[in-house]
This record gives structure tokens, C-alpha cells and sequence, in this order.
């Protein structure tokens, strides 16, 4: 227990038990804002003439020059006695001792995580635009490649790789919405709520929330201080992404493996084994796919530690804020391999046209629906027979002969009907044959490249514009003249 | 595996692996939605020339008579098959085996999921807002109602039971806000998207989704079905309910308990013991706890199941969707008990006076910093120490002598202070003597409750907006004129 | 609120809180085991002459009349009133009104909850060891078929698929172990816990425990009603194997994959799509990962609806033991399809021949440190290479001409050294080359398989001898003689 | 990647991966154990001569050298590739290269985790058992200290202190019996399962095993380096501990909060407010109860991540122990922190006198069942009724008259039975009254206490036994004499 809290309701402190409870290391993360909190408050309470603006000056220099070199000692109890004590050995008891005047500490770490989640969740939303202008990018040199569709990990329909792409960067999209709707909800400023109650001192918390660049206020002072739905949510929100990122992991782990081969991963993005020589490991995909799960679990940790917690601040709290940390660390390491990996993904055509073959079977029964007058169900029956008669006679579909045809559908098929079977079974012809908007048809799906980007562009330029207005924000906190 | 699917690639099943695969029980909460895509299909199959418009007559008579009787046998796979199968007996095969064309199980359940799941989410929302009103009409009685804040579950400072209230208040609103913005990435209609790929039919998605009700299109066909983070959102929204609500009910059996007693539970609301016959417990309370863990735990089976999942569709999609239904069934009962419970809750007075004596100190401080010059930190050693001393003599802070008060902050009290202390002691004072917006004092509280019930009006306008649209959507689908 | 328990100290009930906090669906499940702890009470009441021999005998014939017929009407709270109201209807309120003395429904559910459980427990571990039985019969039929050892999901070494089959049995075996030690916590008696204190009557809760079949006391009496980690552990033992099982299912799933085709799954294990023709996907399988997904997820429900629950019984346990039933079923299920599909599971030998080429450099690597003095690691390097000149020149190991070996070794190779890696290549002869205990030499695994095949039978006629036991337990009961 | 294994089949590498995929700072926790597995390895590979005797020497050295004093560099891979480095700089790379022949970094890393994951079990095991221990001493000065019983937070029946804390002890005798079973299952040597399949190398497995202090093999090499489920269990076990433990901090949380206030926890662990200077926060307990909520996390993370994954060794298994290390740590600490609490406690007997008034209905409800011939349902009934009229006329039960019995009980009542409720009515007494095995009659409770403590001396014992053999055994490895 630090000194400026001993001698009052506490007298005997244990060693083991300040080690157990100091949350100092973790707080590192929020240092630096928690001493701008300070300023904040500070400047409050010279406006609020609740302290003299002499004395607000002496603080605030202490605090600037903490802000440029804070160290963190082993045996302190957290950053906000941290700042204190040395707010107080630099300007005396009786100016330090007026610091936490109609705040603590309840207040001012929910305000701190806040102002660096916001920095971090920002940063994250870049990452995450960044990773879906690659994917697109690479998507707009492969709108006429063709990759297999797969269901149930079965080739399904002919797609495009430019189609598959875009189908993740989508889920990306929706993450990176998902972020900035969290944002505003984090970007709330509860300084001024005091332990639970706020304060009978006037201070304006208006005045505060502006100069620590928040967009509005967490405004019941027991919420304000008493909930972290907001990590809740921020931890919900990146366990989504992972999930996504878990997917997106899988699939290029599938598609590059020895046995799959479609696409194929750049040396350096793997690892050979200490004993078989031959081996080409996605090491570091697997490593995401593992650091995803793991985020995942950290919601968990949170939410178990929220669960029928009494209402107002408790020290179960302390250990929520780290989890939110590790993840956006995890993440953002994910998301920096995968933005440097997407674009030197490299197609194997070869491999691709082997896996092709059956995938036309439903453009060959809906040919038989157009042109035979089959219902589509019974179009369906027929190429499933017409399937198994290529199992039995060990050949391709377009070596069916006519015969086999009419074995299937149960009447002599049109010759024409053939000739369409025949061009529906190239691959290369049918993805133009899909007509549906957000089909795999190259036209469709250079449609949804240039609208996606523009999208990012736009979300890219929006974040710039919130870390500038948090800037100024910092910046008028800076240069604030005190009341005279 | 149904007749319909039979004959063609596969061609034996076995009962059991027919039982372990059918979500028949499970697609009845969907039937009703899967029955008007169907509808929808059909017509956008009739518009795009694909149909004849008398197969597309039969085909939705035959499926608004199965809309207001549908049936769920045993033995049946799931929905689709059910409806197909069901049509198909109706208008023949050569009519109903056109149903299918351009369409396919998985643009089809993931279309049916969202639409349900609006609904229900709607429904959650209203939920949310009428507890949340009948939240701020209590706390519209309690302006003026001393109550403990709590931190550390230790009561901490003087607030009112209003305050409180709308603190727990707060939370519900930020999670209905939650509800509405995922609900705008549920509202896209993935119709169209087919198996994965779209169709070489030339469907209209964009009638298709204005028929169904839906805001936009899910893009991407393999995107449309092959994800399912517009249910984990869900999902994991619930959960942050759920976690909030855990909360809310913690604080209910915490004050209502007989060892505290600062609230009173209505008789018809606990339950007795089979044994002990002085028993008054908070059962549906406590149930409601429970049931709400488990709704965080729904959100991990579902995160689990999607984890490291190849993209397109697979068939742990399955397990998904009722851990939605089951969530949201559970929070519904949980809600519902509230928004009865709550405008029941009644104050103990008394027994709010005696846990209020201690809660004063920091105000205590407060006045030795304005009116003896202290700085704060000594102040607050002044009080702890002072907080001490009561407990040595056992007397009540209000008995403190000058002496003792001398003692405490190292010089002699001035008598205006000792006056000050006194009402400062005086909790019912105390309270009005907070300045900051959020806090209890009365004058702020009764705003903060007038502007959150506007808020309420305004979102229970616009969910019924939002259901009207629905409405309008299925008129117009239900009386739609085919082309001639 | 059941007559029996309303007039006392809870007066009003209402019907919504009935419903919400009524059990008794979930009940069924204990309902048998309920009434024979009941019948057991009797028993015991009746010898610490608590009641009269004629009452007790009364109380005995209704009981064992319900045993044969329970019925579940829709408005009763649970299990336990259903009971005494069925005994009282039966024999009268001042009979019927004994039954409860010296005992709660505290003690009473965790008593039925544990008995019901234990033979869950057992028949999953009968499940288990069916599996692992014919997993090992299996892998008897394919001592020398070869098979390639993956890890990263790349081909890494020559293996057999009885060498596969007998490491996931492995893990069958670890998990029966599990439910066996689990077991032994589960089997104990609260019976006679009273709601948390024992009871002032001389009941003998060894005869209870006896008569019932337990092996012994839950003997605190506030342990034996407060504590669920019973329940905990059975859902995380779950949870362990269903993680287990989702690793074969996603083996099983890669390995038959159209891409892979190592192995083949029978078509009535598969299903089709209902639009594409000619897919066979393994739907049971991916359904069974799904399940195994949520067991998963209700492990973390318990164990979040327990987290800091203060001690003795809450109603909070209500929710907890239903997830318990959820949990065995889909198991079971999973079990029981696995059990089935395993035999007929087919290999596919040319594919597996196309996998298995580079498997074999790590024995290249061993020869090259036997028979040319290489270290491992300069042997390892001289392999990588090797295997490089076959990318680059496209030929196959085999393929490499003396001056490739000389350059990759950097000298002039042995030809005898030559003639031994032309062996090693051949993976039929390399499988033999493994000396190791556990390896894939068919002599290893076929002892493996032997000791195995031995532990499956001494479990099984454990289990029997258990379930054995516990039926005479009940026979026991059943013919008890009421002391005169 | 290490200049050892590149140059083979892969030739670039990048920074950026390198550090993503760097396990280096979780290896140091191993990294002890994993020079051991080394050296282990040396001998058994000179004992089968595929090293020359004085080669193994030089290696051994080595190891032996960087046993004493191992350092971690930034940029190395992995702890295994660190120490072939080692060992390769110190002999040369002719006998350094011998170092990896018959191994793999999988069956390496596996050994070594089990090798520290044992020794860490067994401390954990001995934490539960002192804490236990502590527990049990408590309870032995507490045998007759009156203590309220609760049920759904509401006072039951008089109990003793030493009742309650044998009932947590219990549970914490279970989790002690989890570890060491879950020991039995780690403490097998994946040793000599080379990468997956064993080697061609005759190395002698058991004397491995045997060197390294295993008690026996984790046979078939595919299942040996390719499952977690050791670390699965390990974690599910822990996570169970943690549960538990919430609910003791829960308790005694509650039990000491300033409304309730039966127990006290010393000044020393406890904080103040920062603001509020008459505030006493449990913030250890509050904290523990916080990291034991994050235990339970830890293990979704880790079947997250296995959930679904292929068998063989996957990178996702990097991830994995660093959970099951922190959740070591973090319940280490806090069961150090319980240790030295739980002695300290202190009961409130004057708070404890108050909350027992009602608890002893049941017993009164049993009297009027022995000596009125009541019903058990009727004297429930009864004495809810009488507890009705004390609230309705403000007295306690003492003071009801007999005409409000018979009120109650609906016919005179017998002044012996108001004398054996005026006893039953002393808590005092009441204990005393308890017949059953497991109650809190204090006779009982010393015997249950006298068992506990022999048991845990056992454990202590069997766990001292553990350490000795595993000491031997490093002994035994460190003196071992090569084969000439």
C-alpha cells in the first residue's frame, strides 16, 4: 500500500498481498493516458476554482514532465499512486495532496482504458481495412481464374478465385463495422463520476470529456464507473474476428496442403521440420489459426468474471482489462502475417482444373431444365445417374455418349441439348453463365471489387479523421490555458 | 433421405443416420419463414420467364395452403424437403419439381434463419425498452429515496434509488443499441446466393429480398451461404445481455436478502423451502441467473463450431442455429419476470438508514479540503483516521468531539467545519450537495430519467416501424400479382 | 407453488413465476431414481422408528406404485412435489405428510440427480469401449496397410492404418479412464444431507446409501447439497472427449474428402445436395463435430452459472443439470454413429500410394548417417536438397542420379548406400524398418492391438459388474422388509 | 529459422514470421527439461551404438554446461533449436549434427512440457493440501462457534463454523484427487516417438523414459506427439479448482461485508478507497475471485483450439501451454494468498447471534412432528404460519404465546413441547440436537476433521514420495555411466 493511502482506515499492509493485488504492470498500457487524465482533471479544477491556478500549474508541469518519462518501479500498487506520489515529491504534499480532489480512481482507470482501447480499436480497423485491400487487390488480378466452390470441403460449383475473395473479405467488412459501432460506445468519457457518485465539487465534465477527445459522456456516475460492458463488447467483437480469421486460416491451410495443392503458400511464409527433410510446414497459419481460439477463450474469461458481479466498481475488474489487451495484440499479429501473405498467394492451375471436372453437374441439370423440359428435380436424378454411369464406366462426364444420355433422362436428349452439356462441362465457359447479382460472373464480381474498395477508402479516410480529431483534442489539452 | 433426393448419387440411407442428421424439430421455429421463400422464389422464377405463370399459380396455392397447416412428421428430413415433398404431392411432379430450380438448401435456410431471426430480435428489443421504461418509471418514485451506493460490495457513498436504477438502466439501453446494429447485418437476404455461386437463371435477388422484407442483399453468393457471423453476433450479443442481466439480478438478491434487507421482493415472486419453513428465497431470481450463464455458454458452443471451419456450407451450420433459438427463449422468460418484477420492488427504509451512517466520509473530506485548506490526501487520512477513532470509542462519526477531530487533522476544527460536518453526516442533505451531471442528486436524475424515457419512445416507434415494414412486405408478397 | 408448500410462510403465487421457475420436464429424468430415494427414506425413517411400520408400509406401496406409472402433468413445480402429492392423494395427508420428515429437497435432487448420472456415465463408457473395440478390429484387418502420416497436415512419414486407428483408440481409452475416476466422485450419497445441516432425527445414511446403491457418503452434509462440481467434472470429461472425437471427425472428414480420397465412407454415411448432382458429403460426420462443438459450450454454461455462486443451494443448480442430459445424449449419438460407420470404413490404396513418395526422406536422412558418416543434421540438409533437385528436374526420389546425391552430399555416395535408400523409398518395405516400441512396425502395433483388445474386455466386465451392483441394489430395495 | 535447419528444402525466411512464430519466451518455462530429454537422448542413443561412446560424451558435456546456464536470445526460434545451436557451437558440427538422429522436435517438446507440467501439479497439489490443512486447524477451534447455515443466501439452520469450513475443505480433498489422477496420465514419456512414427534407430524407449522419471510410455508415436489431451485435462481440472475457489472467495466476501459482517478479515488484506476514507475493500479476494474466472477461460482457449484440429502435430499446439502455464500461476498465487488468509479469520459472534433467530424452524417443525403427532407437511405448515404471526406482531418465535401456537398448530398445545421449543429456539443447543453422519453436531465434525487431516497428511506424504523418485531419477540421469 503506497503511502498516501496508509495511515488512515488501513494501517498494516503485507508484502505478498501488495504483490498479489498490484495491477502495475498491466498498466503500463494506460499510463500514458491516466497521466493525461490528470491534466484534464487538473485544468477542471482550476476552472472550477477549486484549487489555485498556481497550484494547477505546479501540478500540471509535474505532470507533463511525468508524461515524457514515466518509469514504472516493482513495488507500487498501480499507475494511479504511481502518479500521485510523484505528482507529490515533485510540487510537496500540500499542492500534490490536491490532485485527486473530487476524483479517483474508479473514474480515472475506466477513462484511461477507454482513451487507449479507442487508439487500439482504431488501429485494428485499419489493420483490418489494410487486410481487405490486399484481398481485393489480389481479387482484381483474378477475376477470371477459375478455383473450385466447395461445399462440405467437396467441390461444388466452378467459382472464380476473385469470387472467393471477395466472399471473405466481406465477413472482413462486417468486422471492421462491427469495431466502429463498439468505438462509439467506448468513446464515452466517465471522468467526473467519481468513486460511484461523481462529486459536490462544480467540476465540468463536459470540459473534461472534450480535451481527452471523447465524443460524449458515460453519463450516470455509477455506470460510468461500475461497468465494463464496453471491454464485454470489445472482447465479443474481436472473438468474431477471429472466428472469421479462424476460417480465412483454414482454408489456405486446405487449399495449400500436399494433397490439395490449389494455391500455394511463398516459401518464406513456412517452416521445414528438424527431422523430415521433405517437409514445407504453414507453421505460421496454423500459429494464427491457435491465437485465434485463444481469443476467443479470453471473452470467455471476461464474461465469467462478469457474471453476477454486484454493481459498482470491484477488483474482479482488474483482471478483465489485460484479457482486452492480449487479444488486440493477438490480432493485430494475425492481421500484419495475413496482410503480408495475401498478396504473394499463388494459384496452381493445374491442380485447379483437375478438381473442376464434376463441379458443372448443376449447369448441366439446369440445361436439362431449360432445354429438355425436365422439372429440376428430375433434371437432378437424371446427372446424378448420369454420375454414377461415369463412376462405372471409370470416364469423364463429356465422354457420356448419347446413349447414356437417354439412359438418364428417359428419352432420346436433343443434339443441341449436347452441344450446350458439352460447353457447360468447360469450366471457363460456365462461370459467365452465372447470372445472378454477387455470382461468380466476372462482371458481377468486378462490380463488388470497385464498390468495396471505395467502401474502405471511405472507412480508411474516417479513421483518419477520428485519430486527428483525437490529436487536436490532445493537443488543445497541451496548450490549455489555466483560468486566470 | 427423402424420395426427392433419392436415386440419383446416393442411393441407400440407413434410419439411423436419417434420425442423427434431421433438424426437422428444430427447422419448426423456421417453417412459417421458409414456406414465403419459397413464395418468393416462385415468383421471381415467373418474373424471369423461367416458369409458366400457370405452374407458378399451382405452385403458391399449394404453398399458402401448406403456410397456414404445416405439418411435421416424424420421419422427414428437414423443412425443405418437408415443403418440396409436400407441393409436389400436390400439383404433381412435373409442376413441383420445378420448386427447386435456381435455388438451393443453403440460400434457402440461411434466408429463413434471418427472417426469423429478426423477429425475435425485434421482440428482444421491446423487451429490453418495457423493462427499461418500467426501470425509469420506479426510479421517477425514487428521486428522493436514500439508498447506499456500493464498490467492493461494501456500502461506499449516500446515492438514491433512482440513481441506481438508472444506472442498471443504462446498460439495457446500450444493449438494445446493440440489438438494432446487429440487426442490420441480419436483415440482408442471401436468397439468390444458391448452393454457393448464384444460378444461370435470371433471378431478381433484389425482388426476392423486397418481397422477404429484407434492408439490402448479402453480396457474395458464397459469402450469403456460407457464413454464419451474423449468428454468433447474435450469439454473443445475447450474451453481453445475459452478463449485464446476471448483474441486475446479483444486486436483487443481495439487497433482498435477510441479512441485508435494503429491498423487498414481493411474497409471489420467492418460493419457500420443502423443509424449512421460515424460508423466503429468491428463486426465479436466482433461476434467472442461472438461465443467464447459460446463455454465455450458447455463444461458445457456437463460436467453438464455426472455429478453424472451411468456408462454403457445412453441416455443423446445423448445431448453430437452435443455440440462437434456445438464447433467445431464455433471455424472453428472463425479461419477462423483470418487467413484472421490478415495479414491484419495494424500499426498507430503515435499514437503509443504518448503512448509511459510514458513507458520508468522503463528502467529510471534501469539506475539510474547502473550509480547513487541506490539501485532499490529508483530508483523507483526517477522515480514515477520524473513522478509526469512532470505532475505538464505538460511537457514530456524528459523536466525534473537537477533540477528537483535532486530533485527527492536527490542528484545532473550526466551528463553521463542525456545522458543515454535521450536515454533510445528514445523507438526506448529502445528496443534493452533488454538482456533477450524472450524479445522484435529484435535479440531475430527474433529467436523466426525462430524456431515456423520450429515448424509449423513439425506439419502441421505430421497432414498431420496423414490424409494420414487415408487415407491408408480406402483404405485398402474399397478394403479388404474377406476370401474365 | 404446490398446496403442500403454500399457506405456510409464502402465501400468493402467480402462474408466470410457476412456470418459469417450474422443473419438471428437465425432472423426467430423475423422476425413477427420485422415487426410489424416497423409497429408501422410508425405509430408513421406518427402522429409526420415525414412523410406524403400518405408515412406513403405506408410504412404500404408493411409492412403488408411481415407480411403475409416473405421470408428468403440466403445473406442478417439480419432481418432489409431484411425489408427495401423488402419496398423499394415495394414503392420506397425515400418512402422506411423513414422508418429508428428516429430509429435504436438497438432499433428495443431488441423491436422484447422482444416481441417474452414474448410469449415463457408465453407458457412455460402455459406448466408448464399443468404439475402441471396433477401432481395434479394424486396425487388425490393416496391420501392413500403408498409410501417410501426417502432421501440419502434410504427408510426413510412411505409417500403416492400423498404426492411425490404434492412436485414436488411444485417446478412447484415456476418456474411459476419465469417466471411470469421475465415476468413483459421482457415487456417492447425500442422502441424508437434509436441506444443508444433517437432520435431529437418528437416520442411518450408510442404509440409505446402501439401499441405493451408492459406494459411499457425500458425508458433510452443507458439501453433500451445496457443492455441483460433481456435475462440473462429468460436463468437462464430456467436453474432453467430444474434443476428442471432433479430431477423428475432421480426420475422417479430410481423409474421404474428394480432394484427399485416402479413405472411403460408405454412401448411407453421406448425403447429396439438393441441387448439385453429383456431391457425396459427409454430412453425418460434419453434424457429429458440431455436436462435439456444444458439449463443449455447455461445460462453460455450468461452470459460468457456478462461478462465485456463495455456498448451499441455489436454484441457480436447476439450470446446470439439464445441460449434464444434453450433453450424455449428443454424445451418445455421436458414439453410436461413429460405432456403426467405423467398420465399413474403406481404404483407397492407389491414392494412398500417390501420398506416400516423399514420406520416406526422413529414413533416407537415417541411412545417410548409417552408411556415409554423415551427421543427422548434415544428413537432414543433403535430403532438402535432394529433395529441391526432384522439384527442379520434376523427377520423383527415386529418380536421383549418383551425381545428384553427389552434390547433395557433397561427395561421391557409396553404391551400396544407393541400393539401401532405393529400399527406403519403397514405403512396403520401410514400415519394417521401424524399430522402435509404439512404432508403426506391424509387429508393434499388432501387440498394441493385443493389449488393448485385453484392457477393452476387463473395463467392459467392470462396467457390467457395476451396473450388476447397482441392480442389486435396487432388488435390495424393492424386497426390503419393514422391521416389525 | 536457424541456419540448422535452413539450406534444406526451405531457403528464405522472413523477420516478421520468424517472430510470429518464435516460441522462445515460453520455452524458458521448459527449457530445463528440455536439455535433460537431450541428454536422455545421448544415452540411449550410445546405449543402442548409433553414437560413438566418446562423441556422446562431448554432447553430454555440453548439455551438462548449458543445464547451469542457459540463456534466451531475442531471435531464436525455439528453445530446441537453441540448444542443438548450443551444443553445435560447443562440439563442432560433425558431433553436434549427431545430437537430433532419432528424434524430433515433437516428441521433444512433449516430453519436456509433461516433465514440467508433472512437477508443477505436484506443487499445485501441495498448495490445495496446506490450504486444506489450514482449513481443517480452523475448523478444529471452531467446533462448537455457532455459524448460520445458508441456502439461496437467506440464514437455514444453525451450523457451526467448523462445519462450513470442513464442507469447502471437502470439495478442495476432490480437486486434490483430480490433479493426482490427471498426474497418472501426464506423467508418460512421448519420448522416442521421433516426429510421428517412431525411427529406425533401436532406441531403447523405456530407458529413456525411465532416465527422464516417467512412469511409463505413451506408446503408439503417432498418439504420443500429435494429442493434448493432457494439457485439455490439466486446464479442465484447474478450471474446476478455480470454481470452486470463486465460491469460497464469494463466501467469504459476503460473510465479511460491512452489511453482514460475521466474519472479519484482517486490516492487511484489505485497501482503502482512494477517495473514501472509511472504506475496507476485500480487493485480494475480489481479485482472486477475478483470476479464477480467467482459469476457466483458459481452458475454452485450449479446446477451442483442439476443437476439430487433424491428428498429428499441429502449430495450434504452441498455443496451448502457455495457458495451461498461466493457469498454474495464477491459482498458485491465489491459493498462497488463502493459505495465509484462512488462519486469520475472525468471527463476529455478537453479527452471528442475530442472523440465527429464525434458522431453527426445522427443528421446530421436527418437535411438533415427535411430540403432537403432527404431519411433517403439517407442522411445515404450522410453523410457517407461526413465523407469519411473528412478523405480523413484530416479536421473535421465543415470544409467541400459547395461544398463537395453537393457532398455528390448530389444537392446544402441550407445555412439554413448549419447553422443547424453547430449547430447540437456542442455536446453542440446537447443534447439539443434529444426529446424522456429516451434520454439524460438533462430535461429528471432529471425527470428519480427524479423518481429513490424516488424509491430507498422506497426500503430503505420496506427494514427497513423487519428488523423491523424480529426483532419483534426474540423479541417476546425471551420474549415468556410458557403455564402454
Amino acid at each position: 500500500l503506497s503511502s498516501i493511502l496508509r495511515g488512515g482506515r488501513i494501517t498494516r499492509t503485507r508484502d505478498d498481498v501488495v504483490r498479489f493485488i498490484s495491477s502495475i504492470q498491466d498498466d503500463r498500457r494506460i499510463a500514458h493516458s491516466t497521466v493525461l487524465v490528470n491534466e484534464a482533471h487538473v485544468i477542471a479544477l482550476a476552472e472550477a476554482k477549486v484549487i489555485a491556478r498556481s497550484d494547477a500549474g505546479k501540478l500540471l508541469s509535474a505532470l507533463k514532465r511525468l508524461e515524457k518519462r514515466i518509469r514504472f518501479p516493482q513495488r507500487v500498487e498501480d499507475v494511479h499512486v504511481l502518479i500521485e506520489e510523484y505528482v507529490t515529491r515533485e510540487t510537496g504534499p500540500q499542492v500534490g495532496g490536491l490532485l485527486h480532489i473530487g476524483k479517483s480512481r474508479n473514474d480515472q482507470v475506466a477513462t484511461a482504458i477507454r482513451m487507449t482501447l479507442r487508439e487500439e480499436m482504431l488501429n485494428i480497423s485499419d489493420c483490418l481495412l489494410s487486410l481487405e485491400r490486399v484481398i481485393l487487390q489480389l481479387a482484381g488480378k483474378h477475376l477470371t481464374s477459375l478455383f473450385p466452390g466447395y461445399t462440405h470441403l467437396q467441390p461444388a460449383q466452378p467459382i472464380t478465385f476473385a469470387h472467393y475473395l471477395v466472399s471473405m473479405g466481406d465477413s472482413i467488412l462486417r468486422d471492421n463495422q462491427r469495431i466502429v459501432q463498439t468505438l462509439s460506445r467506448i468513446n464515452e468519457s466517465p471522468m467526473g463520476g467519481g468513486a460511484l457518485a461523481g462529486t459536490s465539487f462544480k467540476i465540468d465534465r463536459g470540459l473534461e470529456a472534450k480535451l481527452l477527445g471523447f465524443q460524449g459522456l458515460a453519463e450516470n456516475s455509477l455506470d460510468a464507473v461500475g461497468s465494463r460492458d464496453f471491454i464485454l463488447e470489445t472482447l465479443s467483437v474481436l472473438s468474431i474476428i477471429a472466428t472469421n480469421l479462424s476460417r480465412l486460416a483454414q482454408d489456405i491451410i486446405y487449399y495449400s496442403c500436399a494433397d490439395v495443392g490449389l494455391i500455394e503458400i511463398p516459401d518464406e511464409f513456412t517452416s521445414t521440420s528438424s527431422i523430415m527433410p521433405h517437409k514445407k510446414n504453414p507453421d505460421p497459419i496454423e500459429l494464427l489459426r491457435g491465437k485465434c481460439a485463444c481469443v476467443v477463450g479470453n471473452y470467455f474469461s471476461a464474461a465469467n468474471a462478469m457474471h453476477g458481479l454486484p454493481s459498482g466498481y470491484n477488483l474482479d475488474f482488474q483482471e478483465i482489462t489485460p484479457l482486452a489487451w492480449e487479444s488486440l495484440d493477438s490480432l493485430e499479429s494475425c492481421l500484419e502475417i495475413l496482410i503480408q501473405l495475401v498478396p504473394k498467394l499463388k494459384l496452381n492451375s493445374s491442380a485447379i482444373a483437375n478438381r473442376l471436372e464434376l463441379t458443372t453437374t448443376t449447369e448441366v441439370a439446369n440445361i436439362l431444365v431449360r432445354r429438355e423440359g425436365l422439372s429440376f428435380r428430375a433434371a437432378h436424378k437424371a446427372v446424378g445417374q448420369a454420375v454414377r454411369t461415369t463412376l462405372a464406366k471409370n470416364v469423364a462426364l463429356k465422354d457420356l455418349t448419347s446413349e447414356d444420355w437417354k439412359a438418364a433422362i428417359g428419352k432420346p436428349m436433343n443434339s443441341a441439348t449436347m452441344i450446350s452439356i458439352g460447353k457447360a462441362l468447360d469450366p471457363k465457359q460456365s462461370i459467365f453463365a452465372y447470372k445472378t447479382i454477387g455470382s461468380p460472373n466476372p462482371r458481377r464480381v468486378k462490380q463488388m471489387i470497385r464498390r468495396r474498395l471505395r467502401l474502405v477508402q471511405f472507412e480508411q479516410k474516417s479513421n483518419r479523421r477520428a485519430v486527428a480529431e483525437l490529436t487536436r483534442s490532445y493537443n488543445r489539452l497541451g496548450a490549455y490555458r489555466l483560468p486566470s
